[in-house]
């Protein structure tokens, strides 16, 4: 067998970035067409074939799923992943998982990795620094060389494929309101940088909440943590900039975080500073994790039912690689197949314990 | 390309099992004859190839490490797997992980995925089901192809590799000497069936523990939980079967929990039952997690360095990985080879927190 050359060493011998390799053979405008035409010839000279998935997809049903995942030490994902497993086995297929470690460039290496001969079809939630880039050239090359993709969690309209999300937005709404209905006229919010998407959209549940209950938001109330906090390690320094927080901040007499984490760490934190929960403050989370059963008092949280979603975006994928080996003989239009494509909500649900009263 | 029949089609189509076909097609003696030459004839008449691992090996380097872990949902399956991404991306290796479930034939599923062209290197940690099995033929016959094992954490003397352990045996007998010598008399174990190495090794380590303090081990303080009980959903039978425990043993002051889920379960019973912590009994886990830090009071533990462990894996295969890319022209012999394997052991370490005097 030939040696295959990958967009890593593309990229090392023509000293340009993955992601313009990943570009250029994809076509795309924004690179220069100088840039464009070399990089295709050094491809075609060492045998790289962009569409090498389309021709291997022709040939062959692999029956395995490639899930790529932006972080291992995480519940909800790991919940999510449980969950499509559960549906893959019944249908009679594999999985196999990538790490983006929260990198553009690794998104990209993974997916040329796992798209090469290995799998089927994605499954998948986006790194925070494609989001942050706003670049999804790669998702969309990859469905449009027929391996299909679906998004789950962290979702852009950029892309166009089957998404399942959680309502991130009235999720928060709920957990706001309960704490406006049993009394609390302070509600601080601890959440993380705008470009998460799901970050976002809780921030503006929580924003809409307050403003159903005739509140003002007040800025100051608004906690965002960088999130490079969330890993071990940062514990002290997520508890230093909550215990900050709450000391400028008097008067909260309600939390709401976007994470149990932070929920938790805001008890911890609350409880050192001689508030009594729920008396004093009520804290509510989001993501319904082992931390939140666990927790002292144990935590009312916003539950995302990760599993649930993990069997959906299972179910789309199998029913479309299924459905693609029926239709293979005919031919489908771009729009024609678009207007299939679903975006399953995955309804959330507030799980009372005893944070709040 | 020609469609690759796989070792499930293989027995589904001879009605014989996973295993019989992969043992069939190593060689093994436990298969007869006959089926052997049945299993064979078909493989080759369909293109299965045995070596195939062996022949990619000579022509490529994927520069992808392979990891198998039993399950996902595990804080330290997940610090492992941190681990080994931090050193393969430090070294040039990406990671793909795929997941036994605990389960024997998943686990020779997944590897057959995995080696046919996909990795370079298994880095794994063994199923419960394959331990209680005892069937390690689908490991002897990849190592015996070429293609590098590193095991980690539930490993077995049957298989000659590199491995990485913790010393769970020293592990325990620290966390239990840590209870005798502030004055615990009734110490109960809390720990998993027989068959998982791991558990055994901590029992071994609790009794030793007593024996050198003079004291005689006690079997009704030693509960032995059903494994599938650690899952969520099964919290309520965890909590109601350690609550049945506590009660018919009043005078145990002491308890060492082989895992954090058992220890902080343990804690919830205990302040139920009216006791409190570590006043009334003192308690201690095993396996460093989130839990261990957020539980109230914070719980003392025995940690075991997922991601230390998971770094040295990686370490161990990229050497062997390199070395044999160098030694590649000259032959060595079986044993020869042999004599290299390493043991690693990571020392374990007794983390004091508000749950012990």
């Amino acid at each position: 067998m030939k040696r295959k050359i990958t967009l890593k060493q593309i990229a090392r011998e023509l000293d340009v970035s993955i992601s313009t390799v990943s570009k250029a053979l994809s076509g795309s405008k924004e690179i220069s067409e100088d840039t464009t035409q070399k990089i295709q010839a050094f491809a075609k000279l060492y045998n790289y074939r962009p569409n090498n998935i389309a021709l291997s997809l022709k040939n062959r049903k692999t029956k395995t799923i490639g899930i790529i995942i932006p972080e291992i030490v995480h519940h909800f994902f790991s919940t999510v992943i449980r969950g499509i497993e559960l549906v893959a086995n019944k249908r009679g297929y594999n999985v196999i998982v990538g790490l983006s470690n929260e990198s553009f460039t690794k998104e990209i290496i993974n997916m040329e990795m796992l798209a090469n001969g290995s799998i089927d079809g994605f499954i998948l939630s986006i790194s925070k620094e494609t989001l942050l880039k706003q670049d999804y050239h790669h998702f969309n090359a990859t469905i449009n060389q027929g391996m299909p993709i679906v998004l789950f969690d962290r979702v852009v309209n950029e892309v166009d494929c089957d998404k399942v999300i959680v309502d991130d937005f009235k999720g928060s709404l709920k957990a706001v309101n309960k704490l406006l209905s049993t009394g609390c006229k302070n509600i601080a919010l601890i959440t993380t940088m705008d470009y998460v998407s799901v970050g976002r959209l809780r921030t503006q549940g929580y924003l809409e909440a307050l403003e159903d209950g005739k509140i003002n938001a007040d800025a100051n109330l608004i906690l965002k943590i960088d999130d490079s906090l969330d890993v071990e390690g940062h514990l002290d320094v997520l508890e230093n900039e909550i215990e900050k927080f709450f000391k400028s901040n008097k008067k909260i007499d309600g939390v709401f975080a976007v994470n149990e984490l932070y929920a938790v760490t805001a008890m911890k934190v609350a409880r050192k500073l001689g508030f009594s929960i729920p008396d004093d403050i009520q804290v509510i989370g989001f993501t319904d994790g082992v931390l939140s059963k666990h927790a002292t008092p144990s935590l009312t949280t916003v539950s995302q039912h990760g599993q649930k979603m993990g069997e959906k975006a299972a179910d789309l994928l199998i029913e479309r690689l299924e459905l693609e080996d029926e239709e293979s003989v005919e031919y489908i239009g771009e729009n024609e197949r678009n207007e299939h494509f679903k975006t399953v909500i995955i309804e959330t649900e507030l799980i009372e314990r005893d944070s709040t009263k």
